[in-house]
């Protein structure tokens, strides 16, 4: 598996930052409704309270700071499974984190790693290790929610007024999964406040791959010359070669006549530098931070 | 299990009415999200198109009618997640509208039914049966919808910018969350449409608990007078004896002198007549219905 | 939804005998599985050992009592997945007990209930409830399971030697699936030895039936006489006669010309007999409880 | 992240070996009762066939070659779910396996590859890349699992004789299991018949990480010397100190005094050669393919 073309830090964290941003807006706007007075009595007429009961049940909104529904809804149990779906989202947002890093983090890439505090991460019998401690959180996290959604789904077609067993499923698992996602949010929040990066090693992995993922971009700036369908079995043919001899691809394409006959050896430089090859990213990037400098 | 204290079809009826909103308000505030464009390339920067991704992007948009979103998405997943959850949720609030109805279609309570067409709901060896053909359906696509969620959540932690197999997971996981959605809607339109309801059923199920639903109506009314505990006790002796006696409670009380003391027959009887003890249940639906007559 | 023909009570048992059997049978051939050493160091070598690794595993296996696999199984969670997923046949087999012990309880039906301790099961404001407190445990119970099965699926494609997250995400997940398939082994128990059944009210709820369950047994009668077609259209013309005028389905029969032609009255009476209409229910039962006297 | 000890591909194959073994043993235990008659018209009794019922059921089992159960069991779905909670644990013994090949693929490492064919795992826009389309594949079937068990358990609980919906929710989801099963299996037949692997990839990533991966050796080696803390703190920094020079370990190792004093430089190069840490992974292997000659 080669890896795709370059892409940069800065566009992945910008990525991680408007997902987290639409996690937070759909928590914010269905709290709304979490925050809801239940108050209803047993089969949600407030028939105890006589004539009084709706403003009874305003007073006591009033009183707590919750909202005040239309009506009652002991039995219909949709604002709870919502915000337990949220968390479950915002979890697998920082699950995704976690798991890039990790994969960053890998002895044979080594291109970002979680910070490392004195106390943590360390190996009990294998000295040299230091394990990506927060982003095993955030997967093992993401691994549970799942199950807590599904208990969640599972509970909501109780019987009548008064379910008989489904409401109490979700006794332990509402706060399970409100301390999960708050963990959650805890463990990213550390590695990225610690996160560090390795731009040389960066560089070095991008050597070392030939400057086979830039291959797309040389077949762009072919296509209009000899056709899509031509530019992409030349390039295949080029990268094949390359594979083969354990050589560059840009020594390769300089040896192919095909491809001299369109690009000049200085031409295919600039195209198989990574640098040249980032497309919108910048823009993207500032569209997300909101920082119009960043433009150009 | 003896049922609980007497509500009104019509205050069953808004409490679906209200979360049928509540879901119809969460999926349209969604949709936004959703219909967004996801277009960036192999690794989210449009790298093959130069210099003017981000206005071919704005184009594409424009013309496929989807919002733009700050930066391409490829390998965030929480638009697609969130729609389906709340397909899970709107087939978890249809699911409870199915077990009620099928509930009061028992041959035993026999309150309300599913319109029957010439066509369906007979069994094919007993000429008898009448079967909750939509309620079924209903409760059948929500024991599947917490499996898709799973399934959507669980392919979150997408790797990089192009995930290994999970992305492939949604592929038909979305398309099915749709279908048993509006499945779902299409049932509870069928019910909702052909709902016959038996009053007289509901007097006689009434009349055969003897009074005990109605228990509560007696403690609350004696609690001010002899003490919250006492009432209690005092009901729960009579409903002893009543359930024992297979009696009217009605009569049983007019035979305790600790209740004579306090309430007349006439009094006893009013307290038991179940339309005396509906609470706020018509205010309750007012404000659903916003039918502002209805307030007395 | 009229009830399906008549069954026993008996038969109902045996069946949940027979489920409770095979689960116990599943999970006594998978413990033997589960409870295996798990002994191999970080990489599953034991190389800190150096030669004497699998002698020194196969003495900790002997001092523990556990039996010894062919080799490190670190990454590989099949077997605890397997013994938790049983734990949810198991729950499932007993929440099946538990609604179906409820739905009897329903005021409306009342052929069975829990028993009720002096302590248990009351409800704080209703004066005359009594709660089907184990059957709603049994039922909230396996409601959370597929929420745990799930995370022990989801926790098993561990990385190479040691997985990165997933397995933490099972640390809580297998000691809840004991306590809660322990717990609902302790509930069903509870119902099973408290259990009261009310053999007149199974009586009155048959008789209120007007004996349209029977219909198929008069339809099977009629069958080989004027065809199974014609049969099933004459019983259930005579089902909608019956439902319409609230009379009995032996009298409409009575009344009908194509049924008398073939059928005596005394013959209608013998059809419509539920205790005449039980098949193999006993043979069946006996396979179960082995009670070869039980047969005839 | 620093790689663990060494360990060697046959440990790792044996493992899967040893998993998939597991799991065929399972599916094969179950498969006696999930391949049984199901026979007991509407509600088990099979009153319909007046005395001859439980014949009539003995003989169809015969014709059809199914196991007959003591009794019907329509309303208890244990067996369903039994086997498709099997074909969970086997998509997840194979995701792993996917999951593990996914991995060696990376460009980065490079250690193996799924064979590749003319017609596939290419990309359509880019030339170079050569994707793990079967890993893929085993990891996106796995990711639907959890999902369809979550189906089978959530409608065990099915009312008395004949359930209300969640019967139907079990169609589609049993024949969905086994195909994802069987692709599964497919799958990974396809892997593990292509697979290729690259020995002086493994040299190059074990030569790049420095010797790190051997600390515990040499620790291990140094603990019964001067003690199991001391010999952890004393690798820790050497670690260190390699990590901050890029250094080898080996010459780390080799100018630190308090080594110098237990081991010769001769000595160091032993401990550090991967092949001399492996523990007991021959013997593993051999035990699981039962190749006695394997052993020394």
């Amino acid at each position: 598996m080669q890896p795709g073309p370059p892409t940069t830090l800065g566009l992945k964290l910008a990525g991680f930052l408007a997902a987290v941003r639409r996690d937070r807006e759909r928590i914010g706007a269905e709290s709304d409704r979490t925050l809801g007075l239940q108050f209803g009595g047993a089969v949600g007429t407030l028939a105890s309270l006589g004539t009084v009961g709706d403003s009874v049940s305003a007073e006591l909104a009033r009183i707590l700071d919750l909202a005040e529904p239309a009506l009652p809804w002991h039995s219909h149990r949709d604002n709870l499974v919502a915000i337990v779906q949220l968390l479950g989202i915002l979890t697998g947002t920082l699950a995704k984190f976690g798991k890039d890093v990790a994969l960053l983090m890998q002895g044979e890439v080594g291109e970002a790693s979680e910070g490392v505090g004195e106390a943590r991460g360390g190996s009990s019998t294998m000295p040299h290790k230091r394990n990506p401690v927060a982003s095993a959180a955030l997967i093992a996290i993401h691994a549970k929610m799942p199950g807590l959604v599904t208990t969640m789904l599972n509970a909501m077609p109780q019987e009548h007024e008064r379910g008989l067993g489904l409401w109490q499923a979700e006794w332990d698992t509402v706060p399970e999964a409100f301390c999960l996602g708050s963990a959650s949010v805890a463990y990213a929040i550390e590695i990225a406040e610690g996160l560090t990066t390795n731009s040389a090693r960066m560089q070095t992995n991008i050597d070392a791959a030939l400057g086979l993922p830039l291959a797309e971009a040389v077949s762009t700036a072919l296509a209009p010359k000899i056709g899509r369908v031509a530019a992409h079995r030349l390039l295949r043919n080029a990268v094949d070669q390359a594979t083969k001899d354990n050589a560059r691809l840009s020594d390769v394409l300089k040896h192919m006549p095909e491809v001299n006959m369109h690009l000049s050896d200085a031409e295919i430089d600039v195209l198989l530098d990574p640098h040249n090859y980032l497309g919108s990213a910048q823009r993207f990037i500032a569209r997300v931070v909101g920082d119009e400098d960043a433009l150009d």
